[in-house]
């Protein structure tokens, strides 16, 4: 061993003892008769001092280094005279009496600080220099006790970790596949994964009741901000259970995971609603509820004083923003502006300011003082508080109303990082009609049950009646961000043929694609159901950042790009050759 | 939920309860007046019974059912007039008030029992039935155990579980790389890692002094049998260490799996045994020293008596088969010709035979009784034993004998499955030339140590002095299997840039396939170095299996087919234009 204790270890309590640390140079003070070198590991920092007591040799040594090398320093540990209540070994310091330069280093490219100097692309090529940095391994090292507190739940639970194949057979609906081509078998492909899906389905038939697995999975889409090529899931299944068992048992987990992980104790249940209402009410299926703001529909309440907008409009709606009516005329232009940029797309912004001098608005030319003043009423708006109001189609306005209730929370404040505001999500559509291909898809996927009571829709001749069918599914959301999503499966072969059936797969198919699956449904399928979750957003969360890219080691860029490895990358002829496969580029 | 207890639970307390179990049915005995039915879950096995008071409409239901039907009953646990000792619940059984069938089930293509009564092929097709299986149901409890022991072990010696990429850059040393081509950027491709090797040697730059990860690897090999296209391995790396704290750690894992999993408290420390003493006398590097029966190197002394495959021999070696002296002459022929199979290829078997007639051999005619004896006594053979001799090539016979060595172990019992015989090997060559190519491969990596002592012989110019340079690597053996692999890792970029030198690697070869790592390592890499254990085989040794195709939950076939799944498979014609991709088969 190169040391006899971490730079993260030394207490007054060592004071007198000879220790021997190892890490990387940190920073070097040279005060003239004294130099202080800060020594880092990934437990903490220590201080070594050299002075005029220090010998000669360690004296030169410590003259030619720089930051970031690799150093052995073996000496006594001291009190410090000027102490540094900053870091836990800040009351003391390490006397030097030997070094050993372990490895030198060239100076990095950019400073190895809790705010470097550099920029993303050239932090993500320097990738293992950019995960030296201290908020880089607080998240690396929270992902780490996320995982073990899921583990440990879970096994607590009965769960059996089970784990799946990577390379298996391309089914493509939904994203597309990532293929791997198969050398053995020329012209035929495996797929990678884009969930473990129908192996956890195979499980339960299998009688593991309580399976989970924290998973990579694959997805070859054209990538969003961050999304990533490949993510982790922490993917669950559960036998001979219904919807309520489901939300119970992995609420029991994100509580533990609350507990173990942020120390943050959960009593209450979290709260529950359906995705009827969450749209209603947050014009979102995935409502941050950290603060109210709630969409309050006024549809009929505005129509008929002619002002077109609101006459001709399937949904008007308004939210209230609380002590904002004395946003400037410049402030309001501003917002509308924002509602008008394309990825919210509206038409325009109706306000209606409270203020001491009566009820203002962009339509006072419409709507009288009473009028407006039943508006405000029906926002549940007091003095002092600002309406925002947006029309058109009910679903799109409402949606484009969540967003800006979303970026009035941002703007004031109401979305704090270290405040967790789990919820359930329940009810969604099964299905989801697209005009382009003329059929229906499935909103989560074909496995997925319709609720018991919207069966006879479900069979329906009607395009309508089955568009109505709601899935007996769930979301986790926490923050505004969906963390988790599940259902209950789909067990009896003849409602799955009929799901086949509704999604336009002609039998052969359906027996192509998933043959494997419907043929195990014909030995003993239990009753299950089950969740995954997003394992990087949700440490993303715990760790009160948005992005997740920091909570991945070893990331990819926006375009699928490694750009440390500098992957993809063309590969020889002759593995082309043996993989019987020849590039046609366009 | 659909039940109040597992198949497995209930015990005589539990006399006079109402309970709900759900399971299937693993058989129906119908005893004329009363019916049984076992049920079966992962838990356990049940007796529900029926008989003249049970209800109606439950006989009626009981008289359709088939094995492996899906049911949930209802009733009151009774104490059993006749006990079942073999099993947890075989005190009590449920006399039925209510059933449901949950799922009907065709018959299944194979029994579900311990031993099936299915071919490998049809249980593979049905994997999911097969792992209804008690012995399946085991094994995978097993790995789940030991998966959660490793991590919370690892997880106690401070390491951290870092996730690593598996869409990553093709770097093709050894094995074939699976490739994935990327539509987004055309005529490129990622590759599937055969380890996360690189990746865990950049968080050892990047300061994660204790990585670790179980974690899925990807060999495109020609299959040998029980070798999987994809395994798993728990992959692990420390910086700051020298060959003994790794030894020491990861004994201390292997003695907490013992313990946890098997209940075997090891207070000794595991043998140590280097890689030319392995050879010498096991003919392996990878000795199963359950049992002794040393190789013995008879060279010097039976050479000169013009028996003439000895006189020219480089090696000849002996066995000493204790009590085996009695072997008829039958089946010693048979031993010669088991020598003499391919796998073997030697040319030929002489035997040594110490009756109480004397000493007796196939090569009587050359030696003399007292010469006999000589070799006898150097092979330690007492009277009732029996001596096996080889001669050749010395690494080639060693092995030959080394692996009689095992035969005769198997055929004497003295491989028992739940004896287990850890054992480190050390010390093994670093390189390996190949006439072929005319260039050394690295034996393990190309990122492996060489001794401290051997560096001078490193960077000779004589092609036999390099090849004499021995690794700082060593090997974690079990039971003769080689369970676990590792090194300290060069850290030193001048003798990583030596060692692409040696290997015959360009400089714009080695920068291009590993100018990522070869960076890295001038920004301050730490001293460092890993191991890697084979978590599927490891599961399987402590199952007490040598195959571990059971101890994976969907495996491949020996020709790397699914064929449940029937993957790989052909794709889309669009999704290969999507691509840019052709296939063109000779």
């Amino acid at each position: 061993m190169y040391r006899t204790h971490s730079c993260g270890e030394l207490r007054l309590q060592h004071r007198g003892q000879q220790v021997t640390l190892a890490g990387w140079v940190q920073r070097i003070r040279n005060l003239g008769g004294m130099t202080f070198i800060d020594l880092r590991d990934r437990y903490g920092i220590t201080q070594l001092t050299i002075d005029e007591n220090t010998p000669d040799d360690v004296r030169k040594t410590a003259a030619t280094l720089g930051r970031e090398c690799v150093l052995q320093a073996t000496g006594t540990v001291l009190e410090r005279r000027s102490k540094n209540p900053k870091i836990p070994t800040g009351d003391v310091e390490l006397a030097l009496a030997r070094i050993t330069l372990l490895n030198a280093a060239e100076t990095p490219p950019f400073t190895i600080e809790d705010d470097s100097d550099g920029g993303e692309e050239l932090r993500a090529r320097f990738r293992y220099l950019d995960l030296r940095r201290n908020p880089l391994q607080k998240a690396i090292t929270l992902r780490h006790r996320m995982a073990q507190e899921v583990r440990s739940y879970l096994d607590s639970q009965q769960f059996l970790e089970i784990e799946t194949p990577f390379i298996i057979k391309s089914t493509p609906e939904g994203a597309r596949d990532f293929v791997v081509p198969s050398r053995m078998n020329p012209g035929e492909f495996y797929a990678l994964p884009q969930s473990p899906q129908t192996f956890k389905q195979l499980l339960m038939v299998a009688g593991y009741d309580r399976y989970f697995q924290i998973v990579r999975c694959f997805r070859d889409e054209d990538l969003r901000a961050d999304r990533q090529p490949e993510f982790t899931q922490i993917d669950c299944e559960m036998a001979f259970v219904e919807r309520e068992d489901i939300l119970q048992t992995f609420e029991g987990l994100a509580k533990h995971l609350f507990k173990s992980v942020l120390g943050v104790a959960w009593t209450d249940n979290f709260p529950r609603m359906s995705y009827a209402d969450a749209m209603a009410c947050y014009g979102s299926d995935k409502p941050d509820i950290r603060f109210d703001m709630r969409l309050n529909e006024l549809t009929a309440t505005v129509k008929g004083k002619n002002f077109t907008p609101f006459d001709t409009a399937e949904y008007t709606g308004g939210i209230c923003v609380q002590g904002c009516a004395d946003f400037t005329r410049k402030q309001l232009d501003e917002l509308a502006e924002w509602v008008k940029r394309p990825q919210i797309g509206a038409k325009g912004l109706v306000y209606i300011r409270w203020t001491n001098d009566g009820i203002k608005s962009s339509i006072d030319k419409y709507y009288t003082s009473d009028e407006l003043s039943a508006i405000a009423a029906q926002c549940r708006a007091a003095p002092g508080d600002l309406i925002l109001l947006l029309s058109g189609d009910k679903k799109k306005t409402r949606e484009r109303l969540g967003a800006l209730r979303i970026e009035m929370g941002n703007r004031l404040g109401m979305r704090p990082n270290n405040v967790f505001a789990p919820l359930w999500v329940y009810d969604f559509p099964l299905l989801e009609w697209d005009d382009a291909t003329q059929r229906f898809y499935a909103m989560h996927h074909p496995f997925t049950a319709p609720k018991p009571e919207d069966l006879p829709k479900f069979y329906s001749a009607n395009r309508d009646d089955i568009a109505q069918v709601n899935a007996n599914a769930y979301d986790f959301v926490l923050n505004g961000v969906e963390i988790g999503g599940g259902s209950i499966r789909i067990h009896d072969a003849s409602v799955q043929q009929r799901m086949f059936e509704v999604l336009g797969f002609s039998e052969s198919e359906a027996n192509y694609k998933f043959g494997f699956i419907i043929n195990a449904f014909r030995y003993g399928a239990p009753p299950h159901g089950g969740v995954a979750f997003g394992f990087d957003r949700w440490c993303a969360l715990f760790g009160g950042q948005e992005t997740i890219r920091d909570y991945i080691a070893f990331p990819k860029n926006n375009t699928g790009r490694d750009v440390m490895l500098d992957a993809p990358s063309k590969i020889d002829d002759a593995q082309m050759t043996e993989l019987c496969l020849k590039s046609e580029i366009k």
